[in-house]
């Protein structure tokens, strides 16, 4: 008997993350009810818990904590999240605004109390004015994206920055991961002439996913070189296991460069 | 700047399974170490953790346990994956033979003192001889495939059976579960004239994937209907919520049927 061909389909694109993050918002914040799968182009998944959205400061990494301790003032969160390091802020007397392209990661940090808007690394928002610190935590600095776009997007930042602004963001040495697949990835990466740890990612949950995005996993030395002509610089560094938080202070106005 | 175009690739034709039972197995069983991501042909991601497949018997859900308990002398478990129901009856007296099509899975089982073959549902084994009882547990009734294969299978297995034999499955009934993309599923199978419980799968870990196979869900109902001419009954069902589990029993030697 010939059985008719199965065709196979393409999850619809949206709010996967954010849909993820809703779910376990909804159920309590529970660890073991609600999962975010991180596609890498080369087939490679990541299943995160999203309960880790939640986590209070008390269960942040260390070198998160770190960087938590350390801003002040207005605060701007680059990819809130469920606003977990926002709220951590907020509980430490910081002014807190959130910014994430997901709606389901805007309502959620919003009904968590959160001051969270629209808004990506590249068009935080208009009229959000001047801030103290800026913050790429949850391994944010993966939104500098590539070689080339994390000059454009520092720069930009140091734009709606004054001297002696901060940002706090961390990472993760991608060199140090031995796993076979990451090294291979790595090799195709170098092949291609691309940054180590560029990665290219999309997220999935349920029959959702978002659009293919890049995301930069890089140690402090690429940073420190990618950081020159854009105003920033390195001061601070805290450094746990794999992963690393910096402190980087603007000391130069922002270049005026074509975006 | 034009940005080279990624190329996204699929993941590794291989044992996703097997590797994420072993990864597990290696971390000590513990939940929270290791997923598998069963995905769905309409592009719907199911996360499980794998820990759950190391359950001891306490932690099976009811109506397994029922299973678990009414099964008893030479009893062959189909699809064993990392052995939960072969530990769980071996401690009851029980002399289990467990097969799997997943090497991991094989692995990890004969690890944890299952006595473990490679073999499918389809393909048992040539020699391993007259069972009591066969169990196609873990909600294995999936094994089962379609409307067409189920017929196929329940025969096959009534000819390595004897009258009394007894077979002991689980699965859950489709429409009781209300979730829209699940419905639509079952609509769009219901369209392509499969049973709607007809599910098209494939079972992703790290940068491994199974190849696609059938997977039903069905109720007791649905199934009663395919039992019929394999000399298979239904002789006991055990209810629990979606779920249920059922005694099958032979009671007319195996019809020899073109296979």
């Amino acid at each position: 008997m010939v059985k008719p061909e199965r065709k196979v389909v393409d999850p619809v694109l949206g709010d996967g993350f954010g849909e993820a993050l809703r779910e376990c918002w909804t159920a309590g914040g529970k660890a073991g009810r609600s999962y975010a799968t991180i596609e890498r182009d080369d087939g490679f998944l990541f299943i995160t818990d999203v309960a880790e959205y939640f986590d209070d400061f008390d269960k942040l990494e260390r070198h998160e904590q770190w960087a938590v301790k350390r801003a002040r003032g207005r605060v701007l969160d680059i990819g809130c999240g469920a606003g977990r390091h926002a709220i951590a802020l907020a509980d430490l007397g910081a002014d807190v605004v959130g910014i994430d392209p997901s709606p389901g990661a805007v309502d959620v940090s919003r009904e968590r109390g959160v001051h969270a808007l629209m808004g990506t690394v590249k068009e935080q928002g208009s009229d959000l004015g001047k801030f103290d610190c800026m913050l790429l935590l949850g391994y944010n600095l993966g939104l500098l994206e590539s070689r080339q776009e994390s000059v454009e997007i520092l720069s930009s930042l140091a734009r709606k920055a004054e001297v002696g602004t901060r940002l706090f963001g961390n990472s993760m040495d991608p060199a140090l991961n031995t796993y076979p697949d990451h090294v291979r990835y790595r090799e195709e990466n170098h092949r291609q002439g691309r940054m180590p740890g560029a990665y290219h990612l999309r997220i999935r949950h349920k029959n959702l996913t978002t659009d293919w995005f890049d995301y930069l996993y890089l140690s402090a030395k690429e940073l420190a070189e990618l950081v020159v002509d854009t105003g920033w610089e390195i001061t601070e560094i805290e450094t746990e296991g794999q992963s690393y938080a910096v402190e980087l202070t603007l000391t130069r106005a922002g270049a005026v460069r074509a975006g």
